[in-house]
């Protein structure tokens, strides 16, 4: 099984109103809410492609329960952590007439010392049943920064291929201990490096210890710079829809790609159409299995750049 | 014990952010949660003011697991009854440069029949009990309009004293049975009867069946037409602060009015001093006890209009 790690789980809620207006009081018209984080919607995609994936992180509160309870409806497997404090929520506020979305992103639980202690021994015995594993978004309150680089270090020393999808310092920070794969966007590459060229930035972060990089550049494509070389993989087509997810979809494609031991032409093609289907199905979190099924063949991947592998 | 009824409870939820940006992603920099609802804030006064008051209504899932969880931190007892749907959350974004605040709403549980026929046994098997019913806000979905009356009915087959603090439809189907005291504010009272003059509208409501009608007319005081004549009850002062829970606390002061005995002038220029002092407290819904000690006495009540009783 392939396990997801979402240190800073969260019930994703949405609202739709008719139309939002400050400093009023606004009706929520229907609600929805669904667990939430980029390691639970990696985890979705997964289990949509047929695979076996297993939820982990921490929980805690009615919140938490919530959440939990939305996972076990949705057949996803959880080993979530129990904690004293209270899961996050986000909020979508849907505007009906204007058509857009106004988010609240709450912080997120504060995680004691010893609770993150007591983490860092769930996910090792995790580990000897996992083929691959995936650590992605923020860290909460009260974790250490610097907390991903342990649990890369563990995921290696078990030898299972291991994906980092987080920003700023959780992500420097844990390069030095190896990810098989770390996956910015071009914004998180710009930020980590201080280059606003991909190529040269996924070069750094390799040269800071990522075994490999792939960078999604919006419509442009993924940029893959690896020890074996470098391509570019573009979507077929323009799209329009809804972004939210396409980046977990691309790391559902990438660590299966890891795990089954693709060749990276095709992890990157499956990895672009993937999130391309993300962007066009209407519920977000899920793929269109239409779309993807016949979008995976129009993608075009090329060689990219000087090649740093034999 | 005064036992309130708080049909559609919620979990007041307060997200402090820098600046409400919409389309935009809001980081929510400071979060609370409390009970909420009108009778919950009727409660809290009561106890503040060291009476025993018991809240009831309808709780479920994981958010009326919070509204419990609060409850009983707050002191305050509960005898909520559980249903299958989750309790409803406000949220109050409040934003920290403008000031203000934008309200979000959720309409709250789908009731079943059956579960409401449960609540009205297991509030008539609380009544043999209670020295006074406070019946306030808002019904939730799936729960008829006409809901109020029956819970008026019974009170009154008790012999417990009843207030009610509704609105709309479920103020006027319940006005038939007589309650001992209905609340409404200016524009309330002005929505059930067509009628902008507040006595007049007043009296409305009483010969439809209300025993006594208070009026909230916000800065100009409040009005009371009742059997044994009418008063308008006056703040000292033009007050500055947060209405929130104003009107909660003047029902506080009514029922215990009624429970007590007290003669009107008295109860109305407690429900004046309460309010004005929920108004100064920088705590929504609760009141400045000190506020609440200097203003009693400045509160002036004269008789209003012709008298109805001898």
């Amino acid at each position: 099984m392939i396990l997801t790690v979402t240190p800073n789980i969260a019930l994703d809620v949405t609202y739709q109103v008719g139309e939002l207006r400050r400093h009023h009081s606004n009706r929520v018209e229907a609600s929805r809410a669904q667990a939430g984080g980029k390691g639970v919607n990696v985890a979705r995609v997964l289990a949509q492609l047929g695979r076996e994936a297993v939820v982990t992180g921490l929980v805690g509160g009615p919140t938490g329960q919530a959440v939990r309870a939305e996972l076990a409806l949705a057949g996803l497997p959880d080993a979530l952590l129990p904690v004293a404090a209270e899961s996050r929520r986000t909020i979508a506020v849907v505007d009906r007439r204007a058509g857009d979305v106004t988010m609240l992103n709450e912080a997120g639980p504060e995680i004691t010392a010893e609770e993150w202690a007591g983490f860092v021994r769930h996910y090792a015995a995790l580990l000897p049943a996992c083929s691959g594993v995936v650590l992605a978004g923020s860290l909460p309150p009260g974790v250490p920064a610097d907390a991903y680089r342990p649990l890369v270090e563990l995921a290696r020393l078990h030898r299972v291929p291991v994906v980092l999808d987080a920003s700023g310092v959780p992500l420097s920070a844990a390069l030095a201990a190896g990810p098989d794969l770390v996956k910015p966007n071009a914004d998180e590459l710009r930020e980590s490096t201080g280059t606003a060229d991909p190529y040269r930035a996924a070069q750094l972060l390799r040269e800071r210890g990522a075994q490999a990089v792939v960078a999604s550049l919006g419509a442009d494509g993924m940029l893959a710079v690896t020890g074996e070389g470098c391509w570019l993989a573009r979507p077929p087509e323009r799209l329009e829809g809804n972004p939210t997810g396409a980046g977990d979809s691309a790391v559902a494609a990438l660590v299966l790609g890891l795990v089954d031991g693709r060749p990276w032409p095709e992890r990157l093609a499956e990895a672009v159409a993937l999130s391309a289907a993300t962007v066009l199905s209407p519920v977000a979190g899920r793929f269109d299995a239409a779309a993807h099924r016949r979008l995976l063949p129009l993608v075009t991947v090329g060689r990219h750049g000087p090649a740093t592998g034999p």
